[in-house]
């Protein structure tokens, strides 16, 4: 039975060992919290389990298990892969594959693959509103977008074996360079969560107490699907801030000036042009669609 | 048994007149199209209906039916209401109710008040992706706002009288100024189409052909819902626009002016402001919605 590193026993991490241990993997989940493993191990998210802080001690015991991994999946939040992988480094066998969750890509696959060989980039487009090991569920990366983000320098191997795991968790994947990842969610997944975000904090701005009160009364489908994603964790907006921060701001410049001209065309009451374009965005939303991955899935 | 008119047989004015011929009154259904009237009569929308285009003659017979009428509901588009409320007053007995259902309510309530004493303005805030006759399903209405907006001036009975009937529809009733309800529903209703079709116009400007792919096939559930109602029918877009300008700009500036903020936020790096701003947004959003008349549904 192969052995599975899981590192960050969140959604993400937790949803993967569920499914990892009913493919038949054995699972070794490593957590800087005794009680995140503890829980993890009770929900069946994990064979085994290793604490690992930045100061713990890695005993024989430890790196025996360690050393006993095919494949580290590391599922922590953006900010801590780099330095997670860091810490592992010594414990690890040569060939051992490296593959991490992150939600942007350049910068971790930059760091991660000059520190490691067996490096790849990943990236499983799965989530809930929820958060953390509570929330961790089974098949939850079913009909979902796993993106792999390989360098020039990757093992064939390294990709090969992630993608085959990918596969099996019923995810759909794709292939691309971690800047066209980056560039690409920068459009559909942070530029949404920025251009939510300043929904809700605009309607918050109406001084009018009685007005305020009934736009609260009468918010519905229309109000709350498009401030969704600007109510998320604040946690995830940041880090897609910080790292994909060139692309995002290239994302939103090119929204604002967009928007400037919906203003302009309803200041100057040009009917006919703000017609021709909802009438595109309504033709332009149903064909972007149509090409997603959701749609082969419905189809 | 009582006889209420329905004049557009559109999705919302067809699900009135199925839900209010299980309420036992009598439905007269008006269009300009006499196969819109047949259709509506065969799936049991109407119960009569009478063909009444710009030019069309109004014989004795159809006076007559017309005569028979306590309430009036014009579920035109915005842009025929008071245009139909002209072409109907030479047929209505002066204590006939007339009520709208248009998204708009300052210059509709301003000019169909003056035309006819027994108006009163209402907005059902349901509806579906579809749209038309064939559209239209029992109790469309039930849990979904229904704003009344009557003036000092309109008499007590029409307004009990429609707010009886929308309650009977399952609807959860508010009242307040059209001034008022205009300001609300630029903020979560109209805002939210033009952010949302700035973003779907945004998408479509990637001009990297594999980035564009990309992004369309890895879209998923955060762009699906903020794109949605920017996706929607262009009509009711340029409806809102037109009708309701100012309150529409006043809401855009405002929201232009937080996601300035937030670009500022974002190229000055400044990380602590920004993790504040989603956190406030976070919360906010929870808030807003614990309000909405969804909530109170659901609770």
């Amino acid at each position: 039975m192969k052995t599975v590193g899981i590192v960050g026993l969140g959604l993400i991490g937790g949803s993967l060992g569920l499914d990892l241990r009913s493919h038949n993997f054995n699972v070794l989940g490593i957590s800087h919290r005794q009680e995140t493993c503890e829980k993890a191990k009770q929900i069946g998210a994990v064979d085994e389990y290793i604490v690992l802080s930045e100061n713990s001690e890695v005993d024989e015991v430890k790196t025996k298990l360690l050393q006993g991994v095919e494949i580290v999946f590391i599922c922590t939040p953006i900010d801590k892969i780099t330095p997670t992988l860091k810490r592992l480094i010594p414990y690890l066998l040569p060939k051992t594959i490296v593959t991490d969750v992150g939600s942007v890509k350049t910068p971790i696959v930059q760091a991660c693959s000059q520190l490691w060989d067996y490096f790849i980039g990943g990236h499983p487009m799965a989530g809930t509103a929820r958060q953390g090991i509570e929330a961790a569920q089974n098949d939850l990366f079913v009909g979902a977008a796993y993106v792999l983000t390989p360098t020039e320098t990757t093992p064939l191997v390294a990709r090969e074996r992630v993608e085959e795991i990918a596969r099996s968790l019923g995810s759909i994947i794709y292939t691309c360079m971690p800047e066209e990842h980056d560039r690409a969610v920068a459009w559909i997944s942070h530029l949404p969560v920025m251009v939510s975000a300043a929904l809700i904090d605009a309607c918050m701005s109406e001084t009018d107490p009685k007005v305020f009160n009934l736009a609260r009364q009468l918010a519905s489908s229309g109000f709350r699907d498009t401030s969704r994603v600007g109510g998320g964790n604040p946690e995830l907006g940041l880090m897609m801030a910080q790292y994909n921060q060139e692309n995002l701001l290239r994302s939103l410049f090119s929204y604002r000036a967009r928007l400037d001209r919906l203003i302009d065309t309803i200041k100057r009451e040009n009917w006919d042009n703000l017609e021709s374009i909802l009438e595109l965005t309504q033709r332009s939303r149903s064909e972007f669609l149509s090409s997603s991955h959701c749609s082969i899935i419905n189809s």
